[in-house]
């Protein structure tokens, strides 16, 4: 169940096989995730980045895709419950992600909204061009600096990404469109927890990245932890140092957690899961007493090949689906497979329109040829759907025109006077977010 | 204020001059709706069909775009009111549109939701694409006819273009993608009030049109009006003949009146509306008593020219827009100009992928030609804004793969059982309708 990488991946692989597969997702497309901070920033259409689960496996037969969200798991009865029927498997394979943890303080959600889904990102791009919107309008002074602030919370590739790309609207993209603000006075802060950017790439090139992010306007502090948002204010603290820094746009980018179907898992089977929700799986990915179910992707803690659990990223969630994929059909002849291993493709980060990171061991990469390998790289897997030529088109298309075409601002208070962003109370706005939307 | 067809053109033309033009909208993006139904048919993003208003205008220091919307009008203190705040204007262009109308039967909205905003778009994609995905679910065969029979409720260009599409979807796109339900046993109904479909071109045309609906697969009723639509059941009377027919997906396409900018105005100033709520103004398009406020497009009924009010179709908005402009410059030199008249372009509908009618009076096209002329005449005005070259690479792509890349579902019920699509009261459902989105 899950049609993100790893299920993906996984039918993929079991395409017309012998294999009856039926893929479970509560949305009728995949989503390319990696590329979603870009719907965020107005370079791209939700549907660029997505594939209709149907057509990807329209050719293979024996894939049937069903629409809707399993809310539990009876290993021993071997079904899945999905609202008022029941799917029976003879192996199941896990792979529902992972969501946002706000470490316990989930009332920062609707203050910090994150970066997972779809309407996320319409969020995001909805706060980000609303508050310029506001600025325009905006005469306190103190309240128009507000609006020009956007904190960044999280220093990974997505909060990368994202400052990077809010520097370029800011201090290129919009700088001509507005006629009483002067977007370029804007201020990208990106706060870090650890003591550097892009912990998981080599110190070199994280520290070309924090040059680069500098260069484009950014603002990075690291070794520092947010304490408090409230009243459109962030606190946090760097050491013993105290800051606060008033922002109408606060974003979302740090810590994760496994999605609710771990805990169900748990409770069905037994089985461990770590302090982020994620699922302990054995070598093999399958689960502790249960070789027919099979956990992958951003849910699963695979710790046994260097102690720590493999990264949440996309080559992690595609390798553990052919994998598992490869394992259930040699099964079927009587046969196995040794563990588990990833096999690493390296990491990358897109920092600017010209500018990126790659870090593949052997090799490391800055500035515009890491942006074209960057380029290359992501193309390559949106090759997996139809989708491709026309992203590839759109990027040059706007990357000769430094045009966001895509900034569109629609959601929960797309009608409403900008000065109005926020004032909703989180319970009522996390409702109606749910509908905000592609 | 109005940033469609009328309000773009009008500001156009004045960009770069000495007038000062303050643009109005409450939403951050022109929309090209003659290209709406092919976002609510899966073809074409919003943002494929939308343009920034500020990019459009970045060039222009002399324009001003203020986002909001104007809820009252002073014409003795020459104020429009926005919110909190009040602008004065010593010129008044209002080109705020029109709505659907649904003959006073407003309960009609949210079971036959019509196609005039993005969200509407998103609204129809969501109900066109959730049926298919309910129909594979549902086991009753009553319950699965109903699922698969589309209603569009009027026989103009929009009916025709949704019936057209949604023929091809079920016919053609979706056929290989689903396993339980056949989609080629859909069935596509398409009322018409008058006693042929697009009345507002040459009955031989209209012919070529239904011929060609019909081997598309589309069942075409004239002279058929709706009595009623309840529980998803959509009665109609032909004649004295009345019919039944079960559907859970009913698209508006009928009647139109005008926004109630309108009758704020005709309160105000004292000007006449009419029937349909567009306001009736002078041979220069102002109205009696001020020649300084005009209204231009869907909004405004123009009989001057042969009797019968211009057609709200986007070439009208545009002209008309273009001439206030023009008299507004002159008017600064102390000259004046002499009435509007409409120079008719013509008026075409698409049927099908390559499949179109053209009538401009001295030339009627059909078939493949047509449908190029269609693209190429489309093309053209969207050339006024950046996204030309991407949607035209998309319909290229879309129409060589035969493909709906944009078919995501999204929207209200996006996460839930499709079996409950339309189970929602009405009240809360248009409430949530309008942060539907993009």
């Amino acid at each position: 169940m899950g049609g993100g990488f790893g299920g993906l991946y996984t039918a993929k692989a079991l395409a017309n096989t012998n294999v009856n597969v039926t893929l479970i997702d509560k949305r009728n497309f995949h989503l390319f995730q990696p590329l979603l901070y870009q719907v965020a920033t107005g370079t791209l259409s939700p549907a660029d980045i997505s594939a209709p689960l149907r057509s990807v496996f329209s050719k293979s037969k024996n894939t049937k895709v069903l629409l809707g969200e399993v809310s539990d798991i009876d290993p021993k009865t071997q079904q899945v419950v999905m609202g008022d029927q029941s799917i029976s498997y003879d192996t199941l394979i896990v792979a529902t992600g992972a969501n946002h943890s706000y470490f316990g303080k989930d009332n920062w959600q609707e203050l910090a909204p994150g970066l997972k889904t779809v309407e996320d990102a319409i969020e995001m791009r909805r706060r980000i061009f609303m508050a310029f919107e506001a600025a325009e309008k905006e005469t306190d002074l103190e309240k128009r600096r507000a609006l020009l602030t956007f904190v960044i919370v999280g220093g990974g590739p997505t909060g990368v990404e994202l400052a990077g790309a809010i520097a370029e609207l800011a201090y290129q993209t919009l700088k001509e469109d507005f006629r009483n603000v002067d977007t370029s006075e804007a201020k990208i802060l990106l706060l870090q927890g650890g003591n550097r950017i892009l912990p998981h790439i080599s110190p070199e090139l994280s520290e070309e990245a924090t040059s680069a992010l500098q260069k484009l306007g950014v603002v990075i502090q690291t070794q520092t932890r947010v304490t408090n948002i409230e009243n459109d204010i962030v606190t946090f603290k760097k050491g013993d140092e105290v800051q606060e820094v008033a922002s109408k746009t606060i974003l979302w980018a740090a810590g994760v957690q496994g999605s609710p179907m771990g805990r169900i898992l748990a409770e069905r089977t037994g089985v461990e899961c770590d302090r982020s929700g994620r699922v302990i799986v054995e070598p093999d990915l399958s689960i502790k007493g249960y070789n027919n179910i099979f956990v992958i992707g951003d849910l699963a803690n695979f710790s046994h090949q260097n102690g720590s659990p493999l990264p949440g990223v996309a080559p992690v969630a595609k390798q553990e689906g052919e994998y598992v994929a490869r394992l259930i059909k040699l099964r079927l002849q009587g046969s196995t497979l040794s563990q588990f291993s990833y096999n690493d493709v390296g990491s990358l980060a897109m920092i600017g329109q010209n500018l990126a990171v790659v870090d593949l061991g052997f090799l490391k990469l800055t500035g515009f040829l890491a942006w074209v390998f960057w380029l290359v790289i992501h193309i390559y897997f949106l090759i997996e759907f139809d989708t491709k030529l026309v992203v590839v088109f759109q990027w040059a298309w706007n990357y000769i025109t430094r045009n966001r075409r895509s900034r569109l601002i629609t959601g929960k208070e797309a009608f409403v006077s900008p000065q109005t962003i926020n004032d909703s109370n989180p319970y009522k706005a996390t409702e109606t977010r749910r509908t905000v939307n592609v």
